[in-house]
């Protein structure tokens, strides 16, 4: 009795070791996933493509404002890498490419609208906040 | 009556005027907030200290794992200063400091929470894309 109990308390040990090894991989490729995409640039690209629709680059540096070509290159082609985004080249001379949000894309861009209401909820809280932070350095 | 229709619609205008210049003080106001909280480090401040409660510097550094001493102090300055954390120092021999979320904190971990659920319902979605991009980009 004691020999079947050992055996199925073993199994039961690897299994949990195993749903652990399973939690802590999905916890660090989420936090990867977080850590990409919690970014400024990306949540401004996003968000312009989001509004606007389908555009070329520069329209969409026009739109974003202050981002530097640069920049904007670097956050397309990882959203282009994680499947956020889709770019489209047109046979012309020259050469039109255009971006545009995948599906994938707009559930991230719905999935961070709930951040957007709260920083337009909370825009009088965070001023205030900001207001006694400084006076307390000063 | 043209005269009456003129006042009016003067009025109307100069109210509309108003309303576009508050949209574009509270869009500017609401992007700054965005670029703000839109980072990795602070997402991840924001997770370890809603997952643990209050507690040292050192201690938030191992949860997070990867963050530099700079970074970590100047995260967590910033979300002071933006009232997401509050700082407490206990008045004793080295002085002990410990940081934690305030309301306003974990509404905004609320909120995100979404983009969280975001990254681990599509994670596959996500892997996927990355290595159709490394095999085209060969």
């Amino acid at each position: 009795m004691s020999v079947v109990i050992s055996a199925f308390d073993e199994a039961a040990s690897r299994e949990a070791k195993e749903r652990r090894a399973e939690d802590v991989e999905l916890e660090v490729l989420v936090r990867e996933i977080i850590g990409r995409v919690a970014d400024k640039w990306t949540m401004l690209t996003l968000e312009a493509l989001e509004e606007h629709g389908r555009m070329r680059f520069t329209r969409l540096g026009e739109i974003i404002g202050d981002i530097s070509q640069k920049m904007l290159t670097k956050t397309l082609r990882q959203m282009e890498a994680d499947g956020l985004v889709s770019r489209t080249v047109f046979p012309v001379v020259p050469p039109r490419v255009e971006y545009e949000l995948t599906p994938l894309g707009r559930s991230l861009g719905a999935a961070f609208c709930g951040v957007w209401i709260w920083a337009e909820q909370h825009r009088e809280t965070i001023r205030q906040a900001r207001a006694d932070f400084s006076a307390r350095a000063d």
